[in-house]
């Protein structure tokens, strides 16, 4: 009988997570004996859709790939198979990271073209790590901007409601499951309902019951009895499987009949904001709302008023679904030329980049964020500078923070954010200036490849 | 220093890819002597926008996922210090899967509360199932859908174009990467770059070059020759650094001096219709079309009489950018009660689901799909049985099919649909009826809960 395949990642094959050019290119790279130092700079464009700023996520996930990168024998085995050369492999086999690599923090808003992670590098190291790096920063600051979204409107018309993410079953795939649950928290919410993101990333996990327990007994009443004689207090029982608000009566019924102060009920269906009232006029339990749940979801459910303790948003966490993409790119900036560090743009239609190494400064004004600018590395410039050292030939020199660190800063700098640019919809942009030596730089080289050209 | 964490699941940690309230559910299932035989079926209620028929894929993983359930001592220990009994935990580090599963097979197509997949066991145990098989079910059959409609269109108005899967970068998380090349194999494309895809599903691997390989040399024609050097007739070069269409002749020029015959080109930039006419006049290479490649593009990219021997689709194929998302559903719709089984549904407004074990029949006239009948598993009806048995008593009783025979089935599939189920926009709906037998099952039941409540 054939063996299904699950197909994770193993550290054996974890280096394998790359697009095949990166590994054609290194080769190339290796055998015509070009290899440069070069710069890589980690940005993206353009805000998706609806989005004033974003915020930072994965920068762990980054440096893991980055430290790790490693490849093993069945990693190599594979890549001959493919028919890269022995002498490439074998070099392929001894292959550590020993560049430098400066990037956000975790929690940061970030605007288009200003950098996330810098890698310097000989650009056979620096080009492998292309696909993995966007890939982990992309996603995980996709999810945190989105739970940031959803933190920031129960700030403005909330009180204090919880947010646990529910999503895991329609993510996509498992990675994303568990990194949505580690974003979402930095993002501004409590917890998920991923056992697995508890355990790998130690994110608060909450759980409550599903409409199957209610189906699987009898009646209603023999479902919620037999949960709370297991739960007790803990419970949070599901009251919409057949009619929401007799449910709640029935709830508040058996918890007193039992003795116990049950943490509330969930609501899963229906209009939520008229239920969650009429709920809260027949018993006094907190009230959880799942099913649907968004930052559109909860503004609308604040403004009618609804009754809620905490909400859990699923898929459209996860999978950000109005803004499903943020498109990361990975550009060379800068390549050793006879000793020297040469700055280095693409012309393409749409997708001119700017050269160099470089910074973000951050001006705050009144504990409020006014403006960035993007300048040269080497250039000083006012305002806070973002970008950090986090390894230096291929040692880190800075502690990755705790989650608990991201999540706060993240909260902080999402504050920071005057208002208009934290709307969801239509947000106000912010002011991102380019530098004038940066500027100049790109000009510069602008007329040298076109004079080239 | 502080050890980042990769946070990739392992078989250590991948049984916790679950729900908190999954494991809750089965403490209570357990303690309170409660495991009846149940029956879930996993279905989605709509297609999602724009979607005329949704091409399902991952059943090996989820098949995976159920035989390889197992909990071993470091999940244990994680759900210990999450409070978890230890007579429950000493069950669950015996449990495996001892039941049945019915699925459809990848590659057919499926329609809204059509089951994909029903399984019929303890109730502890598929109570378990439903977070991780949503997740690589559903995943997978959006991406497979997104590789179908872009294979259809090139089947309409192409000439056999190869569809190259570009997406690692931005999928959600790694899983996503190597599943979207999965899928999007097994949905009509040719191959992937995802090099871990390659050597997990032995899907085709395919890889040009990046800009920052042109970038890093000093000239654009330094930079192809190297290339050419080192790759020969192998070679795509990306001619759009600079100009596309000098980037064209200048690659001809080269290959031409180099004697060889190369691959071809990739344009990844600007007005790809219109320049790759104007490559097609200054040069005979194969044309390579990447940047914002889905169905839409494909299809305009046609009706502008652009000229290309393939397209690298990326971000849209694997976020399915313009529905990201598929909402699959996992219910209960039967439970043992006094040795027999009883059918079970919930009354939630706008989210009723029909009861009983079912069988999908499709109906088929001179080789076109004309409408599916959902009945009860026990009915005779005609057409097509879609559903077939995969595992019995825990044991798998039909072998997985190679990914080449579900790529095959998708492709014969999706063609035995009418053309207007397949259109991009706007898709004319596919008839789904209910079976007589499943409407009077339904009604039945409804009106005794009713009764009840």
């Amino acid at each position: 009988m054939t063996q299904p395949t699950a197909g994770y990642l193993s550290p054996e094959t974890a280096p394998l997570f790359t697009d095949l050019y990166e590994l054609r290119m290194m080769q190339a790279y290796y055998n015509q004996e070009h290899n440069p130092r070069a710069t890589f700079s980690l940005f993206f464009r353009e805000l998706p859709t609806k989005r004033g700023y974003m915020l930072t996520a994965g920068l762990e996930q980054a440096v893991h790939a980055i430290e790790q990168l490693s490849f093993g024998p069945r990693a190599i085995d594979y890549l001959s198979e493919l028919g890269f050369g022995e002498r490439f492999l074998e070099h392929l086999s001894d292959l550590e990271f020993t560049g430098d690599v400066w990037a956000l923090p975790e929690g940061t808003p970030v605007f288009g073209n200003e950098p996330m992670l810098e890698v310097t590098a000989p650009i056979l190291q620096g080009q492998l790590l292309e696909t993995i790096v966007i890939n982990q920063l992309g996603y995980q600051t996709l999810v945190a901007t989105k739970a940031g979204r959803m933190r920031d409107v129960i700030d403005r018309q909330g009180d204090g409601q919880s947010l646990v993410d529910f999503g895991s079953r329609r993510s996509h795939g498992t990675d994303a499951g568990i990194k949505a649950a580690r974003a979402a928290y930095v993002g501004g919410f409590d917890g998920t309902s991923n056992v697995a993101a508890g355990e790998l990333f130690d994110v608060p996990v909450f759980g409550t019951m599903a409409h199957s327990w209610v189906q699987s007994f009898a009646t209603e009443r023999a479902a919620f009895e037999t949960y709370l004689a297991e739960h007790g207090e803990e419970t949070i029982l599901l009251i919409d499987t057949y009619d929401t608000v007799a449910g709640a009566e029935l709830a508040a019924d058996v918890a007193d009949e039992m003795g116990l102060e049950i943490r509330g009920v969930r609501l899963d269906s229906g209009d939520l904001p008229a239920l969650s009232k009429a709920v809260d006029e027949v018993c006094e339990l907190d009230q959880y709302i799942s099913s649907g749940i968004d930052e559109y979801a909860i503004r609308d459910f604040f403004d009618r008023d609804g009754v809620a303790t905490g909400f859990g948003p699923g898929t459209a966490l996860v999978t950000s679904t109005d803004a499903p993409k943020v498109e990361g790119v990975y550009k060379l900036v800068a390549v050793e030329r006879d000793g020297e560090m040469h700055p280095t743009m693409k012309l393409s239609t749409g997708k001119v980049t700017y050269p160099h190494a470089k910074r973000v400064h951050r001006i705050e004004e009144n504990g409020q964020y006014v403006g960035d600018v993007i300048g040269l590395r080497v250039e000083s410039l006012p305002g806070e500078n973002l970008l950090e050292p986090v390894i230096e030939d291929g040692e880190r020199v800075a502690d990755l923070p705790s989650l608990e660190t991201s999540r706060d800063r993240a909260n902080e700098r999402r504050s920071n954010l005057p208002a208009p640019h934290r709307r969801i919809d239509d947000p106000e942009p912010y002011a991102v200036e380019i530098s004038d030596g940066l500027e100049r730089a790109t000009e510069e080289l602008r007329r040298d490849l076109e004079a080239k050209a």
